[in-house]
């Protein structure tokens, strides 16, 4: 119990971004609103959590949406969905204790009060930085492992293309690729991030979409594509693509909408003359395997094979407008929002 | 020797039918020009074979047009480039005899003597009319059993969609489907074709594509898709297929040109919220597998388990006119040309 008046590093009260209207497109700073509410007690059974990362998504962007897609729709007036790792600050479960680190869908708040199956899992890379559980380590290096190896399967001397080259994603498909014996092929968006793509993330080769050169790039073809993207950067890759070539199909960010389907050139020529494949990704399709890659991804991590950009904005009044600083490419790396000290 | 003026059933000539000119489109009777030649005698090594059926495909037009694509063009005043089946003549290599069948690539005329490198193989089920070693035992079952199987992958209890469904591969993709236990949904052109595909082929739903109505016959969604025509019939297609969908990339009829590239609804949505595969097909990626298929397919024939039909025109002089005829659909079944008597 904390008395009256008394200084405390904790807040008296638990800081909420709940969700005040479905847009239509992106989602903006004005379609959220930042509340206060009392901490919350966890209930038998249940933990108490502290955040301490929370994290910021493209995906945010349909979980927000009035049309439900893979998930439904966070309602009007509920705390924001979000992946979050912070400390268990009380339990009243037998397999968690106070002070443990742990991840889990635990939304844009500083405290949260779960059943132990919002828990994803408990953070034992402790030798690395706990943000990493939601980069590197999370989703985002976990779709970057499977996407690139089990769905785009790429041999040693091929030549592998990823798109968003610098981002969260695409930068540690480039660096897996590599490790494989693969040539890397970047595509980022702007001499910035194509300057990145050589000097951070060891690309053998990095173009800005803007400027073109793909063909110049990839001499021998394109074995491999990693799309983030859809829309005219694919375009252009899918007439290089070799024969045998294997399209991993994880993201559109290019595309604004598709309702009504955008028109783009049709691919059917393409697959059949190269006998090439294009493969959807759902992550949580992976989701026995994880820990394999989870392991492997903190061992590449740890011996300097991968590195990682993290995008930190400091404070939760910056959750609100994070959605759409990501969909106009402002961040370098995986976004996180800070609102407490790692340790 | 046969006397001058002496009466005989084999022509004196070896009637061909030469390339006149490389047709910019699709291939018309005035592409051809059907000449005489002597008859020519096999060279140390070789074979004489008497053709007996030639082939009619829609390959033919990639064969003739002067852009390169899967093989060297056939050159101004070359005999037609085929697969033919026929009888060995004279032979002057040891593995062959005098009355064997064989197919291969011997081109649209009367005899052809070759190498026996040129030879596809020699036609073993002699139990069989020799017309279906160029069908449904030939590269159209051996397409169908293979795009199906191995690119498909179909699974009892699922849905497997097929465009031009009542033609050479098409009917016989649907029939291996529904031995593997699948339901099956094909799409034809017309509604005679369609009419064919339930009561000839077996297929479950049979739509004419130019009335629509495949939701309706696919209410669970489509979980194999095995295309021979791209462009809207495939758009439709894609719209319904379920979470884990396999398209088979097997042909582009309906499309007049891919240069330029023609555009359509872009498909990468779909494949990702369907982690949904497109891959084409080559059939001589299969090369070294084609007796395990011929073996399945002859013993599904015999069984009368997969039923086929044949367009057979009587004649050298139809060849030239065949291959426009089957670009207007007006063959059912696979084309040949029957230019001896078979026994």
């Amino acid at each position: 119990m904390i008395g009256e008046g008394e200084r405390t590093q904790k807040p008296a009260v638990n800081r909420q971004v709940l969700l005040k209207a479905h847009p239509d497109d992106i989602p903006q700073a004005e379609h959220f609103e930042l509340t206060e509410a009392p901490v919350p007690a966890p209930g038998e059974g249940q933990i108490l959590v502290r955040n301490i990362y929370l994290s910021v998504e493209p995906a945010m962007r349909g979980w927000v949406s009035a049309v439900a897609n893979y998930s439904e729709p966070v309602p009007i007036g509920g705390v924001m969905r979000s992946f979050a790792a912070g400390r268990v600050e009380a339990s009243r479960h037998p397999d968690y204790r106070t002070g443990e680190l742990v991840t889990g869908m635990f939304g844009w708040q500083d405290y949260a009060a779960v059943d132990v199956g919002t828990v994803q899992r408990k953070v034992t890379e402790t030798d690395l930085p706990l943000s990493t559980s939601l980069g590197v380590l999370g989703l985002n290096g976990i779709t970057a492992y499977f996407g690139l190896l089990e769905i785009g399967q790429p041999k040693a001397g091929e030549t592998v293309v990823v798109s968003t080259a610098a981002g969260a994603v695409g930068s540690c498909v480039g660096q897996i690729a590599k490790i494989k014996g693969c040539r890397t092929v970047g595509i980022a968006g702007g001499p910035e991030k194509a300057r990145m793509c050589g000097e951070e993330f060891g690309y053998d080769a990095a173009i800005d979409y803007k400027q073109g050169g793909l063909a110049a790039a990839c001499p021998e073809g394109v074995d491999v594509y990693y799309d983030n993207t859809a829309g005219p950067i694919s375009d252009a890759v899918y007439a290089q693509l070799r024969v045998g070539a294997r399209v991993v199909i994880r993201g559109t960010a290019s595309v604004a909408s598709w309702d009504p389907l955008p028109l783009g050139p049709r691919v059917e020529r393409h697959l059949l003359v190269k006998r090439a494949r294009m493969q959807g990704l759902l992550i949580f399709d992976f989701a026995a395997r994880y820990g394999e890659a989870r392991a492997a991804l903190a061992d590449w991590v740890r011996s300097g094979k991968i590195r990682y950009r993290e995008d930190i904005l400091d404070g939760i009044e910056h959750a609100p407008g994070a959605i759409a600083g990501l969909y106009r490419g402002e961040n370098l790396g995986k976004r996180l929002i800070r609102i407490a000290a790692e340790a």
